[in-house]
């Protein structure tokens, strides 16, 4: 799924699974970071990732961060990419933060209507800086 | 400073510093989280928060994600907050990030110059949802 996107495409590759499974790893160690896997019959279809960031401002509000966000092609317009971010939703309340936040490339313009029906508001500007 | 902020001032108190006592003990305890404070002379003058997120994409890439950037009113201008960035791109560097992100409220145009003076792309829509 991640190499099968839009702009994956070019950014990924399966010829080496090992730095993948590193980050898995990492990921599976870190209680802050939560990746999800939706699945039909043993087949995933969706994924996506939730971290949770303390933080002073806002009176000391945590905050969710949704990252990674993919639904398997044949998937697509089956209402599941509503069910992950609402997962994500209620987690973040269920973990106490404050608000829940994401960025999606400027590209994206059908994601981007998907994230405002969903109550999202573009009120920021998403910075990316590659190393 | 949090209060002290064109948009703070509408979000912070000092009337009751537990939930920051909180916030603070809980990012000192996460090692993906760098909480810095730039001072002259024993007085804070700056802050910014570098958080380190482990990724699937990108072929398993980590990611350094900048909140909370404040500089006091007075030290505005002196290049401070560049330094403060600037740290924060190495240190994601050092620690194996391929890209470091933020995001900036829409109004904040002169942060958005800032940034983009210091390499970063205005690439994505950030979107938030308050809880």
């Amino acid at each position: 799924m991640i190499v099968d996107d839009q702009l994956g495409a070019t950014r990924d590759s399966v010829d080496d699974l090992v730095p993948y499974l590193r980050a898995f790893d990492e990921i599976e160690h870190d209680p802050n970071q939560l990746l999800i896997v939706a699945a039909v019959e043993d087949e995933p279809v969706g994924t996506l990732q939730l971290t949770i960031i303390p933080g002073m401002a806002r009176k000391g509000a945590r905050r969710g961060q949704i990252e990674a966000v993919r639904v398997r092609g044949d998937h697509r317009g089956s209402g599941l990419g509503g069910r992950l971010i609402r997962w994500a939703v209620a987690e973040s309340r269920q973990r106490g933060c404050a608000l829940v936040q994401l960025t999606s490339d400027v590209s994206r313009v059908n994601a981007h209507r998907f994230y405002e029906r969903l109550g999202f508001v573009a009120s920021h500007t998403g910075f990316k800086l590659a190393l």
